[in-house]
């Protein structure tokens, strides 16, 4: 036996996280049994309690609180457009620059025939029953990946007869990136989707 | 607010480990509350476990669950040599080789003056209390590095007055490494410890 049982079941319960393997959980591990016992209890009741208190918002779908997330229910924030991403962790990559004042409809997940992952598990039902008269836009901000683009393609065929208009992030260089450095799907798509000056 | 409290909660916990940065704490965070719950329970209640169980073994200082740990209290283990390691890590390193069938001793850290650790910080004292007739040799087994080293050359001098063998491992080419490839540091040894074929 390498460590002691609780040492060895904490480790074995790190390694199953995503991202962590054997050594970074023996680390991660080692440090944690050395810290504080408040530090560590603190740690481990969050945990607990952001799996309790977490469920989805009922209109976007983003974890929330209340039945309503804070952004859904905030009426500063202009309930006509929808940004529609993959993951909760888009929101928050999205509310971070700051510049967008419109909702979000959370996926969870995109389209991926491959893995069996079709329209049905996602929830696009959700993101329809969203679409009354009063919606302005539907901002399709899934990532540029295959099952990114087959989710906003299978989305703009199936939104647009509602009348709403469906838009997509921009493709293109990144900004501060080198030519040099650009991949060839990259440039063609910066190429492809260039604007007038 | 970018996320949900419980969950902005876990993540700034998540964020202090040493390793996860901001977007590590996010994704870990993400993927813990979407776990059923009582796989979230089990990693909880293994980390208080862990914190709460674990002490120090009183003779080789390692994290033990017992007084004696399970290698200081194996017969069939050699109870007069002791590897002389860092970290506790470090003694999990060792026995996976499954070749060493000596007892350690945890020194808890390495002497570093810039950081103003010396012997007095490490559990030194308690390895000179060892040092009965009966023990054969002592093999110090920190790291290649400079705190390593001084560690080592202040235990060497500590130790041999009292009589007993002092070692330290090969330092040298890593095993499959390539000349080409070694830093020039490792290379120096590697020529400096030559042996005879």
């Amino acid at each position: 036996m390498l460590f002691a049982k609780p040492l060895g079941d904490l480790i074995s319960q790190l390694e199953k996280l995503p991202g962590i393997g054997p050594k970074s959980a023996q680390r991660l591990a080692f440090y944690l049994v050395r810290q504080p016992e408040d530090d560590v209890r603190m740690l481990s009741e969050s945990l607990v309690r952001a799996k309790q208190a977490l469920r989805f918002c009922e209109r976007c779908q983003n974890m929330s609180e209340l039945a309503l997330c804070s952004i859904c229910s905030d009426a500063k924030r202009d309930q006509t457009t929808i940004c529609v991403v993959a993951e909760p962790r888009d929101v928050a990559a999205v509310e971070r620059i700051n510049e967008y004042h419109g909702t979000y409809h959370v996926l969870h997940g995109l389209m991926s025939p491959m893995d069996g992952i079709g329209p049905e598990n996602l929830k696009v039902r959700e993101l329809l029953a969203r679409l009354g008269g009063e919606m302005a836009e539907v901002i399709v901000a899934t990532n540029p990946t295959i099952e990114g683009d087959a989710t906003a393609l299978y989305l703009a065929k199936l939104l647009k007869p509602t009348g709403v208009k469906v838009t997509r992030l921009a493709y293109g260089m990144p900004v501060g990136g080198e030519l040099d450095y650009a991949d060839s799907a990259t440039l063609h798509s910066a190429l492809e989707y260039r604007r007038e000056l």
